[in-house]
């Protein structure tokens, strides 16, 4: 009996985390969708970034409803418990991300009526290439609970941080020396933050890939550091 | 014993939900002090909110363990699930809150350097009066479990989106007509944003407010409006 309630639990698990990777894809694809559609001032691409969006926010409450559900009848402890409230914090994340590719839509928008700018979102593009590297090693980590490959999450997160700080002082200093540029320097840097933000989500689910695998909390310590010295 | 079980349950669980209520009054305490902190240019108090930071990261990791230990040991069905997860979420959004305040506070160190602009900070000192005002209703639904003024919040949450886009297209023209003020109206903005966000995620709280008492998941719905009506 004990084995039987196991095995039914490693199954449903395992089809909750496979749902779960279902849209992870997903959010991939929209961020991806959003920066390209920005860059290239792809109104049709923005458009249809705004339109899967809804269809996240059902992954989100799908989710949930099931790892609720595998907790009340399967009651796990220890390390099942761990995953599944892994599963519960990664589900936050990736929404949130979804959340943030839509705001770049928004953006990309607002950005596609005016003439492409001399820079040709040269930052933005490099910035962009760094969070979709940086997407990819982390749900590579989550997917195959690879703490050495979450670790290095911490550090893809810094080089967005400084990028992203680059692209705030460039965008004063376009708007000090031209008025014209503001509306489209303020577009832009809401862009850029919404993938600073990701870049944050995204090293959330590489501290639950540790929490998951070391069963300790990471977040706001300085274990990360000293687990990659 | 069962009877027995579910007493310790309710005892562990409401001392939870104590420990939450301390975190939530921080959080309520940093935001306003981040906001005072602007529109004074208080740079001290700005620095104690930076300071204060960390303990809301302490009461986060805390708390979740409690409640993962308490899943663990307890085994709760149905609503008792559904309260403690209900938690969970909501650690995360206070979280978060503390976050948004944080930035706020690095605006205000920003701001303070220069002189108070002619405004005063007028649209900004009106979002906070309204952010304040939501927190307070939404932390009251939420330790009193009262579904209308949960529902109340998601009305506190337009008129807030609707005074932040004021706040940014002022900001836009002010940049646009006077070069000398994008830096300030550039952190005031940044400000301005963190207060938007922090009304998402008093709108998250209130929505597992409802998802714990009616048992129901009314994100990305329009129950929510359908309740008001």
């Amino acid at each position: 009996m004990h084995k039987h309630i196991s095995e039914q639990y490693d199954l449903e698990l395992s089809q909750i985390r496979d749902t779960l990777m279902e849209m992870a894809g997903l959010v991939e694809v929209q961020v991806n969708n959003a920066c390209t559609s920005l860059v290239n001032h792809d109104m049709e691409l923005a458009e249809e970034v705004r339109d899967v969006e809804s269809r996240l926010n059902q992954f989100e409450v799908d989710l949930d409803d099931r790892c609720v559900s595998i907790i009340a009848k399967r009651q796990p402890t220890a390390g099942d418990l761990r995953a599944i409230v892994s599963v519960m914090k990664v589900i936050t994340d990736l929404e949130r991300i979804g959340d943030e590719a839509d705001r770049i839509a928004k953006m990309a928008l607002e950005l596609a009526d005016s003439e492409k700018p001399e820079h040709q979102y040269a930052e933005f593009r490099a910035i962009h290439a760094n969070v979709m590297k940086m997407l990819k090693r982390t749900l590579d980590a989550f997917a195959r609970l690879d703490v050495e490959s979450a670790l290095r999450v911490f550090e893809d997160d810094e080089n967005i941080d400084r990028a992203y700080n680059k692209i705030v002082r460039q965008s004063i200093e376009t708007m000090q020396s031209n008025p014209q540029e503001v509306e489209r320097s303020v577009s832009l840097m809401w862009a850029a933050r919404a993938l600073e933000r990701i870049g944050d989500h995204a090293k959330n689910i590489s501290e639950y890939v540790i929490y998951q695998v070391k069963g300790h909390d990471v977040r706001h310590s300085d274990v990360a550091g000293e687990m990659l010295e």
